[in-house]
């Protein structure tokens, strides 16, 4: 159990540091800034990456809320999601200390919003928390559906983390105007920790929503995904 | 059966949310915009992941010329068309929709073309019907040619998605300027329903052009790709 | 043999309708265009999904370079090297004409260049014909070495369209300053036709350049990357 | 062993020749410029693509760091660690000289800090040595996880160079403004060599941090990712 959740630590502390670390750090880099394409492929590929090298310890989970989705879908013993949850947040905290430090490492750094989620003048495009609310909870129970499926028996062995990890890129690609993209509690929390701005006040929808996100895309999957009905279609 | 449909339901509200949604929202955020290489790669990503994620259960087509497609192609039964074309623009329609919702949680929000597919005067850099026509045909018939290729038994299973998704998003990366890329009949029709432009007005290119499109591929498929003259040199 | 002409004939058509189309129509598409990274992107997608539909059929060289290469390498017929280039220039051609009637239905257009390699005067960047000389055989050399590493048995099967699709990807970013990036005799000659600038006289390079680094490639991967000194260490 | 060096001499001469090249040349082309996102992908794609194809001759490290990291692992004999060092530092420093030759045939061309690595004034974003130690320590120690992780026998084969090539683009997504992004001692040598700044006075860290970081990332794997606690998840 102490490999395990020593595994999500470093998995969502490299999640958190690569894919919040260039939002902060380089998106607005002058001319040559990697703008919302940039973050949405780092956040991408770091989740899948590490969904390789640490899903045969841990399974890779790296969010509360997939881990919350997994136990209810019943691939995942309930009585490991809070300290599943412990070690994720506790990764995140202290990628967002190390980022932190980096980033005052700049002669004038200021904080700010630190890439924290947020809804209303907490988002980056001005969207209503009505619209973040729809965003959060619609994009999660997808990305389960996705995640409880490309998992599936079915698909030929090792393409799921290219599914899954290249999805929170799309994911990210439609949403970051929204909310900035969360999807993940912990990285909600790490982040409004460190911001100058309400963002702790507005935490609750950042555990909310994806928690009820994950619910229904578990729910979804378990009524259509499984059963005898299916027929293998995706190659050959 | 229900599963099926409700599956094709579920993909292509996936589909259109992430990839037209990507555009509505996010390509000309200011400064750090996706820009329409973000719109390419969240459009291709989208269908490459759910196609892992569906293809066991209903196929993964997402698309009524795709399914037209197979039929012909005599991998999908045709009866199914139909009942698979309804699903399809079902979802496309309850994704504009959500789409439509998120997006008027801004201030200010004018629908406008709300990422509609068009020509002339509505086509993004003002190209012709004729070059529309040629080019939704042209390239409609080289990604079924691509689908039925990568699907073959003779290509290792599992890779197919990879590349029939990153097709999707290299087509866009040529198309877009053209139609805003369609190729896909049901995202037209929801995203035209949504729109103040006569977007309605030009829908029938997009019907007509993917579905000829999609014959065309077929078809040259079948006579080139089939048979026992063909050897096996992608690896090894 | 007809099947295998008329599949590099298509093979070639879509790699160039997509990889220089999106150079042509999509670059510098106000606001939001593709820049280099998005015509990289285009050309190494459509390489790579296009080895996965026509691999098996023809070998999906779609560049008279790749086939004298192979030829070379003992690993395609020499007899047929000059049927498969006539096919693949005829699919450049095809693909050229039809990209420039798409671009003619713009109001104003003008070929200019059209997307034709050069050097000197003719080189996006201004580079010299030293400099285009060295680039372009270098780095063809350096993707046959790919080629051949990648479809060796060694390599777990299905990947190798991945390596060298994506490996025209990064060529293209660092080559496209220099000389808009050929690498393959059939692009540069059907592009060169319908350029309004000078690039007929420079098609001399564009022919000479990727053959002699297909050669030199060849060689260095004959001399190193067989035999039994190898081990096996890409994976487990 | 002389094909393993001289695989390695050809595969670091590549992954500098795009990587670095594709900065120095392609990065603030005007208005089409490649920016951060298309370094970090050139990057990357041409670490995978050169891991499939020498990765069965020897090993695929083109990196002193990672050759250290996997002798400290106990997969790489450490009596080939010099001579492999040597070789990647004789292929980056051939890689830069022509480099070097292909920029120097632009008129104008003045080498200034030639891609080189570095901190505090020769920072791209100005950043502290300090933030440059600990960005470099710590995606190296998270970059040798990856790599000990994804080429682990739980892993399906073929996927490491997948996992291990696009996390060096996240990897450079984030941490370019801080050092330009190093974690290879070879290329950090290699363009120093040709940077007209200071950067030979910084060479010191470039070689550090990553061994550094490489023997953290290592230690670590070992602690948690090997022997019998794991369960398989990653798919299936």
């Amino acid at each position: 159990m102490f490999k395990k959740l020593t595994a999500e630590f470093i998995g969502t502390f490299w999640l958190i540091f690569i894919g919040s670390g260039s939002g902060i750090l380089a998106t607005a880099f002058p001319q040559i800034g990697i703008g919302i394409v940039g973050i949405s492929f780092s956040a991408g590929i770091a989740l899948m990456a590490m969904i390789y090298t640490i899903g045969g310890v841990s399974g890779g989970h790296m969010n509360p809320a997939v881990s919350v989705g997994l136990a209810v879908a019943g691939k995942f013993p309930a009585a490991q999601v809070l300290p599943y949850a412990a070690a994720q947040v506790a990764g995140a905290l202290a990628a967002a200390a190390t980022l932190y430090l980096v980033a005052s490492g700049k002669a004038g750094f200021v904080p700010g919003g630190f890439g924290a989620n947020g809804y209303g003048e907490l988002s980056p495009g001005g969207y209503s928390m009505t619209a973040a609310l729809v965003t959060e909870v619609v994009l999660m129970a997808l990305f389960l559906f996705v995640i409880l499926g490309s998992i599936h028996e079915r698909v030929p062995a090792g393409f799921a983390p290219v599914a899954i990890g290249l999805s929170l890129t799309a994911i990210n690609l439609v949403s970051i105007p929204i909310t900035n993209t969360s999807l993940n509690p912990a990285r909600s929390t790490a982040l409004a920790l460190f911001a100058q701005t309400g963002a702790l006040s507005q935490l609750w929808l950042f555990w909310l929503a994806p928690m009820l996100g994950a619910l229904i895309g578990t729910l979804t999957w378990r009524a259509i995904g499984e059963g005898d009905d299916a027929e293998s279609c995706v190659s050959n």
